[in-house]
């Protein structure tokens, strides 16, 4: 045994020499021995898996000294900790472990499991948020990636985000998005709720009250709740947000013009001039939630609230649609003074966006990829679109939304029918959200939302609407 | 010029199929024609580039028919344009844009310019916080973004992390900071101070009393007064933060044990031992910032709070220090009903950190190429430490906290000295902190800090600290 300890000076030789990391926690005022406390430390490490076979002890000397311990009372240790049998020392090699300790002392820690609310379904899902990520496995993405690498690791921290970054941010909101703005009004943010959260902490007040859609996107409510702002849920029709609605104490109205999530209306340019004036009126700031604004399948574009009214609107984008949530990467453009105050609020905090996503998206853009890579997506999500349209509308099954983004609508005539659709396609292996998820105070739509974009091909969606269709179909799910 | 744009096929007669996304905002309320309405806008998307030499229009049938207008009005706005002369239509071909239009209608978004604290100061930088990056310029840095970027884009959102992050960072926890803990027990967070904000908005709540080091990390204090808790700061000395003096009615504790910010203390095993006594009769959480933790040069190994106090204490650590901050990416080990309410709170704002960095991280670890870069941050930050020790303790400079991390403090006497020396350091090209940033409440202490990995080399360190000891022994920095 004695050799292969020796000899093998990559393996465990080179491991003796993290001995000195151990954690050896002595207690003084302890009535229990220094040496037995010592041993107790060993047999933890050895048991914990910190000192392993074939590690090398250090002498009982070198451990004295470092620890500030006479050696006798390491010496003891040692005695103690080879009496029971899985240390053993050779002349002029040292001392090794050489066996696992027979029992633990440190009880093992309790093993934690933070529920994972995204569990896969195993079978095809059609749950909304989920991009076509299947897209990505392509030599363009690997190559920003192996780009990426080669500036990352000079980065310095810069609140307001990396400035390649906010250059191309500017660059794609000009060409995808319509809107003219210096890369300087544009910050980088860690996605639209971690933006939605700092706007809370450092634009609005505690106890200030912010409009959010009824039915919505729940988790934006929740940012600006956990914030301690007041969540006033304002109901959405056919062009979505109703203006005339708005509460008057309202300081900010947070909606989604471009797909309403999750009924999926496209705002109307009256109806987004009307709440720009109703905005500016009364001097509160807009929050436009650029959900889906890349991914417009039918309709003339429509201008953004940030065009028509730069001087109240925050917009707010993200790559986790159009790309993946992996980079972890969105942006915000707004008046002056917001961007400022959020900026003041990340340096106070220690706070931003980490650059790491936002280098590979810069990559993506310096190239081109980005724009080929969205112009793929929105290709592909239009024949996805069709296919489920094509697959409901005959089934009798009415569907809203479906003019932009990557999920539509399919309502429902009762919570009763919406609950039983959703049991029925969860027994048929079939993952989906129904619109009881999006109620923010009130439950007054009922519905399946159904999204299309997680399937990596076509013809899994296509085998999933086939199964489904027919379970809807029985379930209640009539003319809408 | 005709040819030109037509043949092009890649370039202008692609980019005419960008045109629907024009965003051409149409006020039927408004007092001006609908026609010059739309001649405004054109004109505007020219102008803002969104509209460029070469693009297409749409036909004025086409345009009529996406916009909802009589072709009347299209028309109308085409002649304007087209008397502007900056479109031009060739039979069968369509309309081009044919020039730049004469003058902006839309005035240019003011451009901002959110503050950036973190300048590049151009000569030396001695300031503490940024580490040795340059060392990342490595094949196995490019390696790990390489394999990340394969893992990445199928990547669904985890609240609690990647689960491969997980089991990567308990690895690094039992063999570089000798805590065993399950993968379960570890969450991913976005680092250090992001990781304070969430467990002050989940586990703590508004009012409550939390206390700090005086001196300290202001940044962490900010976080936490950002959450709306109540900052008591506590005093340090040679050991770190002083127990006896902890304020009863604190709910929690934020320390910095492995290398107290900015003095440098490392707690000795005693006071470790008190402060999990005195939280655990009191009922408050140990928040351990593990700052400088991985990089100890003096001294034994000591115990983590986290292994003493598991039941109470919530460990924080980053990779910002060892690697770089591009990745974002920190861990948080705590008792199981700390990291359920974080997981809570991720999932109810729609929160949490990004995947990519994790997913470096985990390429890093599994190759062994972590442990390697550990190794050789350690032995040349040791190098660079006694290359500033050696210069400082001859000039009668004194010195503090150099037993661990990335920077010492060199006392000075009163804050004029400290200012005079700042002062004289930037005059010198030499940017540096002093204790003056640190102190949460009270100005007790005087002095430098400086911080001796963000150099590039050691020979600039060491051409640094020629220029700057000079400096500092004129300016009152006498035997500290």
């Amino acid at each position: 045994m004695e050799r292969p300890l020796i000899s093998d000076r990559e393996g465990p030789l080179l491991r003796g020499s993290a001995l000195p990391d151990l954690p050896l926690a002595l207690d003084r005022e302890s009535s229990r021995p220094l040496a037995a406390q010592l041993a107790d430390g060993l047999r933890a490490a050895a048991h914990s898996g910190a000192l392993r076979v074939g590690d090398r002890l250090p002498s009982t000397r070198a451990l004295a000294r470092t620890l500030g311990l006479s050696r006798t009372v390491t010496a003891a240790a040692y005695d103690q900790v080879n009496a029971e049998g899985w240390i053993a020392g050779w002349h002029g090699s040292g001392t090794f472990v050489v066996a696992a300790p027979a029992e633990p002392v440190q009880p093992a820690r309790r093993a934690l499991s933070p529920r994972s609310p995204a569990t896969d379904p195993g079978g095809p899902d059609l749950r909304p948020g989920t991009p076509w990520s299947a897209a990505l496995r392509t030599a363009a993405w690997r190559r920003a990636w192996r780009a990426a690498a080669d500036a990352a690791p000079l980065d310095r921290p810069v609140r307001a985000g990396v400035a390649d970054f906010r250059s191309a941010v500017a660059e794609h909101l000009l060409r995808h998005r319509g809107l003219s703005v210096e890369p300087s009004a544009v910050l980088a943010t860690g996605g639209t709720t971690a933006a939605l959260g700092e706007l809370a902490s450092s634009v609005l007040a505690p106890g200030d009250v912010v409009v959010v859609e009824e039915p919505g996107y729940p988790r934006a409510a929740g940012a600006l709740r956990a914030a301690g702002l007041r969540v006033l849920p304002t109901p959405v029709d056919a062009e979505g947000l109703v203006v005339a609605e708005l509460p008057g104490e309202a300081r900010a109205v947070y909606c989604t013009p471009s797909h309403q999530f999750p009924l999926g209306a496209r705002m109307p340019a009256d109806r987004r001039l009307e709440l720009v004036r109703w905005a500016r009126e009364r001097g509160a700031w807009v929050i436009e939630d650029d959900y889906d604004g890349e991914l417009r399948h039918d309709g003339a574009p429509l201008p953004l609230l940030a065009s028509l009214g730069p001087d109240i609107v925050v917009h707010l984008g993200t790559t986790s649609k159009i790309l993946t949530p992996t980079l972890g990467v969105g942006w915000m453009v707004a008046p002056g003074a917001l961007t400022a105050a959020v900026c003041d609020h990340r340096e106070a905090t220690g706070t931003g966006p980490a650059p790491a996503g936002q280098r590979v998206l810069v990559e993506l853009a310096r190239t081109g990829d980005l724009g080929r890579h969205l112009r793929r997506v929105r290709r592909e999500l239009l024949g996805r679109r069709d296919l489920l349209t094509g697959a409901l509308r005959p089934a009798g099954l009415g569907v809203l939304g479906d003019r932009a983004g990557a999920h539509l609508v399919v309502p429902l005539p009762s919570a009763t029918a919406e609950r039983d659709a959703v049991d029925a396609a969860a027994r048929g292996g079939i993952a989906l959200d129904s619109l009881a998820r999006c109620h923010i105070d009130v439950a007054a739509w009922h519905g399946l939302i159904l999204g299309y974009a997680a399937p990596d091909t076509r013809d899994e969606l296509a085998a999933a609407m086939a199964s489904l269709v027919p379970l809807l179909a029985r379930t209640g799910g009539g003319p809408g």
